[in-house]
């Protein structure tokens, strides 16, 4: 890699690190330019390490070492941007804590039959609108153990900076793939067998542990998650096999946040399968 | 109450609405006046219905009817200000989408002893510092019947306006207190006889439903989580009768975030007290 000082915030080189902060114009951007952002070292290694390519690096200068070992042996043509502090926070819009930012390269995301071809266990997220929702829900299926991640094509995307954050890198290893179809994408599971269960807190929907305990052991199992505010669809609901509630406790609380409930749902799901 | 029209986002009557957005700021603001924030009508008619008293309203012209019927009915006292978008926007910082904002008086919170006396199952906060993850964590506790929450000095804010929002409200009804001495804090629960279960991933731990199936239906318990990076310390699983962990599936994931570990303790704890 090569090393360039930059001490002008408004330099076109910098262009990819404008204004972190700024959802609605990182979104537009980072889609355009087929980029991410990666923010920390931890999570910047954890990129590196699972294939991904930097476009380039910002470092404060007081960092300017953190990642010495991968700027002396990364390609020559990705450049190391170099600025104070005080750029970086004109710049991206904040106090850059851990003074180190990475932009990479999107890869191309596998089709939805390839992550599904290999999985005995998915989770389908419809809707979810939140970052945090979405990292979250990353790293309690890849941490415990589901094989694949699908996504509804209106689903908040998982290489966004604070869902990388909050998946502490899940989103770089775990599979998934995006249904571009929201009203067939079912389909595909059905056709693969998967007993399709839809998450909901609806009174009538059948206990998580029983649903999980009918079936064999090599049964292939698709949870399905609905989003933050109005829960699954009416029409992924009637596509299901059944409606699946987590008992609630009736104290005035109707529902839980949706990474709680995914997270119960997984260990349900990973305990059956261990056996 | 009484409706003002206010033009001036510089206006000293609306000193409790400023700059929303500034997490310090408002921490030091709020804790000094003894106040705390909703935001949305839903949040505070809940907070009304929990026997908050409102200090004053806030609304934007265009939902200045959004809460007639609390107007008309409450106490003389309290202001209701009603301002133009563009005020709001200058003065909280941000949007106001939705339009309707309320500033209540805090109460004094029960004392530790008070909220254990009745409680079979108690969560404990270490130092959770994200007001996401506590908000999370008491939507998960009370939706799942856990009868109380005990937070370490340190732990954040529940009433923080992020919290509130993320709890849906479950942080006015939840019974909980706080530690004022966070070393002495887990005798309390030892005295009454609670087994405490520290959650931690560490592999040399206990699996949380073998732990949990030991002792008898009556037993108390309390499930301890600990912070988002360094978890739980080490005087405190010290103090617990054995650490407990959720199986994790081995795939570069140590640990879940404590929103999602949360929900699954509390969850095996709720089905284990169901029978
Ligand atoms: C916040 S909830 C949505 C609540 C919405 N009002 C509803 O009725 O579905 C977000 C998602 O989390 C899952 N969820 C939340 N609480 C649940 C529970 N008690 N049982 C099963 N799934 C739940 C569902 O998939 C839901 O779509
Ligand atoms: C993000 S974790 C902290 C990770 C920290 N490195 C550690 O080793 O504890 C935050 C909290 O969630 C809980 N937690 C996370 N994963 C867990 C697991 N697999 N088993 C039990 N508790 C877990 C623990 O209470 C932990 O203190």
């Amino acid at each position: 890699m090569h090393v360039v000082e930059v001490n002008d915030p408004r330099d076109d080189r910098l262009a990819d690190y404008l204004r972190l902060r700024d959802v609605n114009l990182r979104k537009s951007l980072e889609a355009e330019h087929g980029l991410f952002m990666a923010e920390g070292e931890k999570v910047i290694r954890r990129a590196l390490r699972a294939g991904f390519l930097p476009r380039s690096l910002l470092l404060t200068e007081r960092r300017r070492n953190a990642l010495a070992d991968v700027v002396a042996s990364g390609a020559d043509d990705v450049a190391v941007y170099i600025v104070s502090e005080d750029v970086a926070k004109l710049l991206v819009g904040f106090d850059l804590h851990r003074g180190v930012l990475a932009a990479f390269h999107r890869a191309p995301l596998p089709a939805p039959e390839d992550v599904l071809d290999a999985a005995r266990s998915v989770v389908v997220l419809e809707d979810i609108v939140d970052h945090t929702n979405v990292g979250a829900i990353f790293r309690s299926a890849a941490g415990l153990g589901i094989d694949s991640i699908l996504l509804a094509p209106r689903c908040a995307d998982p290489l966004y900076r604070r869902s990388i954050k909050v998946s502490m890198g899940a989103v770089f290893t775990q599979p998934y793939s995006r249904l571009d179809d929201w009203r067939c994408g079912l389909g595909l599971l059905r056709e693969r067998g998967f007993t399709l269960l839809a998450l909901t807190p609806d009174a009538d929907a059948v206990p998580l542990d029983e649903a999980l305990a009918d079936g064999g052991p090599g049964r292939r199992v698709a949870l399905l998650l609905g989003s933050e505010g109005d829960g699954l669809s009416t029409r992924w609901l009637g596509q299901a096999d059944r409606g699946v509630r987590i008992a609630m406790a009736g104290r005035d609380v109707d529902s839980l946040n949706v990474t709680a409930a995914s997270a119960i749902a997984c260990y349900e799901l990973a305990r059956g399968t261990r056996g």
